[in-house]
């Protein structure tokens, strides 16, 4: 995959973002787990047996307790995850740099996929609220699908696109409510 | 491309959209007009003359009068669109069903991703200003892109993810601005 995609190799600085947290192993030893989370998941609702075992095999899967940070907001970062069990809460620091609560997600939810393709630093800071298996993707092995299974990848892709879309629609509509109330 | 992607057929629906504007040509033709945009456009500032002749040969050319409305909201299409030259009003309706007016862009810009991909009806009315030159890529022409031009399918669909990315993060921090205002 060229340079030009804004997608370099970083795998490195990327890891050492999750060193703090227990490295369970590589993906394809969870391929049934992960398949077994399709019906659940928005992420994987079209991909094929044979898709998933193949991503599964470009993904390393960790363990975080209650109460642990798996990403913290402004750190660089270049990875994705898929929440396999467990739960997470998403804070993002307000003007007053208190952390605000914007949501919890569950099993089959991806996260830190803005921060995989544009590399830009972690827009919030993601902390489990039990117990959590992920599944993470790196940038570079998300390179490495587009450049090996370029069908594959089109689909991961088409599927960003898609679920960004869907998050981008409804926080506008939030926004949109918000600016109303102010013209009142 | 297969159907699991979500990208089906539909470009005579999605032509039936546009069949009030003036059709300029294929964009082929206008390969080096859209080249000398590279400069101004934030889409295409990492793509070779080469993926930019092929990218045009895939999307034909429209002009709108000043005042013309090129996408409805709550419409069906299945197409993005690049504004070539003029300037486009983006509006968003209210509670109360008046339209409130977003913001206005212009050349090099793009409109419409999220429909091309997602498929669901227009979030936003884009009205003309000027008169407005910009090509139209559907999604079955992407699909195509996809299938004969992996790599630059690849390309365009990271650019997509990444400039959703960005207006994501713009559009949460403008929410998140409004939510703690609601807070004091």
């Amino acid at each position: 995959m060229d340079g030009n995609m804004a997608m370099g190799v970083e795998t490195e600085a990327g890891q050492a973002h999750l060193q703090h947290l227990e490295r369970v192993g590589k993906g394809a030893a969870i391929a049934d787990v992960i398949f077994g989370l399709v019906g659940r998941s928005q992420f994987f609702a079209e991909f094929s047996r044979e898709d998933i075992s193949v991503l599964a095999g470009y993904m390393n899967v960790y363990r975080a307790q209650a109460g642990e940070t798996i990403i913290r907001e402004n750190d660089g970062g270049d990875f994705m995850l898929l929440i396999i069990e467990g739960a997470v809460d998403i804070f993002k620091k307000g003007a007053r740099e208190e952390q605000q609560h914007m949501t919890n997600v569950g099993p089959g939810m991806t996260l830190g996929e803005m921060s995989m393709i544009d590399g830009e630093p972690r827009f919030a800071t993601c902390v489990a609220t039990e117990p959590t298996a992920f599944a993470v993707l790196h940038r570079d092995d998300m390179a490495k699908i587009i450049l090996d299974h370029p069908s594959l990848g089109s689909k991961i892709l088409v599927k960003l696109v898609s679920m960004l879309s869907s998050r981008l629609r409804q926080t506008s509509a939030r926004l949109l409510q918000y600016m109303e109330r102010g013209l009142v």
